[in-house]
């Protein structure tokens, strides 16, 4: 039987399961950025990942885990984001149904993603509980299995791939960064970056505006997070009961960054490392940006997590 | 004595001179632009390179290939683009001194790039007579070495480092498309893809309103590009003594591409692989979307040039 939390070994398997389907991204530097935050950054590029997001990782992880037999009724979640398109090409990878719930109000290109995979999309109103409803009620009608975007052993498992690769390819870093929404990504880069090398320091970078996870590391239990507003909305999700603990014994740190912080930022990678990244990734470089004098010497993986901006709407 | 061409010997000492200061840039692929143009195709990601273009290879290469005696004068050139940024980063590298003549009109982000580097500006009338006699008199001046952006071997055979990174990592393919403009680049490509590889085809990517490399190779001799008008920026140049004979000798076609193509692929580009590049560098893949009939089952190797593109004035 499968312990409950994800191990190195299940991130590591996860390596091997996605290996066909996922690309190993590139990691790029820049010294003008080095020079400003007085250390060395390593940027882990996932928004060069399939779908333009990490979220891929998990996804594929997860669908490809099940038996034929699990497989067969297909694979559902609610998303209106990243995690959503993730799960659809992943279920077009393997040839199963998807059932996705999404909110009425999702952004159009990120229905077109789901829909241009062959996913299935039953909307519903925008709202959490609406959500949660219309999700049971698919499930219960198609029989088909429930990936949760982050609460989800092999969901955390594909994402500590992540961090897999980049201690792979960097064994020497010091620090790694992440952004934190439901903590997904975040406690994957825990379990793998511990498991090759425990003297690694986990940082997580989160908006103001959004800062659940750092009120729930200081008060020691899950804060959920009630009205999020940050541009960074990959971010807005409360941390889950399988990431919590996870990200409460392994993570040092996380620096909140306010929304002018993390514009700075996105333009700052996107000029300098001719990148398009989107605001959620851009927490990580805020943070950095914001304490400087803490960093020096360090050697740092930075993980961006994904590209969907829109380009008709930029924020500066 | 050096022979007067560039050989594949030259480009493999290039590669080797260059290794300590130049990004080996990453190759990365799409998906849903590989369904478009009905071809595999492989982004050779020069705007990941230093100064944000493949341009640092060639001056680079050039302004380390001088002995001590002839570097300590320093170098010079006349460029209002990424050339005189890469002449500029270049020579701080080696320690010497660098003359950039620039038109008076030059945009502030290429002065500002320049001075960051240490290069020393001297302004002139925009005009091309200007710019030649203004460099003549700094070089008399300060008995420094001039190093062109692109009619010199040196240069050509940096530049052709770009093509022999690709086809070490991507030996097996059939097409590689690089821009014209002054025909350093896709030069530099020929020695170098040839000379691994007599098969591999290589063609050439030229906006319609700067077409004088296509003209030039109609007409079997060289076609001055008088009065360009193009978004393109870094192509406005006419071809170079050097530069081509070698295209006229290997590359089997040039294909011109309207500013309205060229836009439309940059924005794919952006959108699709999460990265910034500039309009010149868009061209390739607007030429590709344009015959798409011709590329089936060819693996294609496209060389993106450049990312400096402005962020508050997109063409879309």
């Amino acid at each position: 039987m499968n312990k409950i939390n994800p191990t190195f070994s299940d991130v590591e398997t996860a390596a091997e399961r996605i290996a066909p389907f996922a690309e190993k991204t590139p990691v790029l530097t820049c010294s003008a950025i080095n020079e400003m935050v007085d250390a060395k950054l390593y940027f882990k590029c996932e928004n060069f990942q399939k779908v333009g997001a990490f979220k891929f990782r998990g996804a594929c992880n997860a669908v490809f885990s099940l038996t034929d037999e699990q497989a067969s009724k297909g694979v559902a979640t609610h998303s209106s984001g990243n995690h959503a398109a993730a799960l659809a090409l992943s279920g077009k990878l393997r040839g199963i149904p998807v059932h996705i719930v999404m909110p009425s109000n999702a952004p159009e290109n990120k229905k077109q993603a789901v829909e241009g995979y062959g996913g299935k999309i039953t909307y519903c109103e925008p709202k959490v509980h609406a959500r949660e409803v219309t999700l049971k009620k698919v499930i219960d009608k198609t029989h088909s299995i429930e990936i949760h975007p982050y609460n989800d052993k092999r969901t955390i498992s594909g994402q500590g791939t992540v961090a897999l690769e980049l201690l792979q390819s960097h064994p020497d870093l010091d620090v790694i960064i992440t952004p934190i929404g439901g903590g997904g990504l975040i406690s994957g880069t825990c379990i793998a970056a511990k498991g090759l090398n425990p003297n690694v320091t986990i940082i997580g970078a989160e908006p103001k505006g959004a800062d659940d996870a750092f009120l729930s590391l200081e008060k020691g239990e899950i804060v959920p997070q009630l009205n999020p507003n940050t541009i960074a909305d990959g971010l807005l999700s409360s941390l889950g009961t399988k990431t919590f603990p996870i990200i409460y014994k392994h993570v040092s740190k996380i620096i909140t960054v306010s929304e002018n912080e993390i514009i700075r930022a996105m333009r700052l990678l996107w000029e300098r490392l001719n990148i398009i990244i989107e605001p959620s990734s851009a927490v990580v470089l805020g943070a950095l940006m914001k304490h400087p004098e803490e960093n020096i010497g360090n050697k740092i993986g930075v993980i961006l997590s994904g590209g969907n901006a829109d380009l008709n709407n930029l924020p500066w």
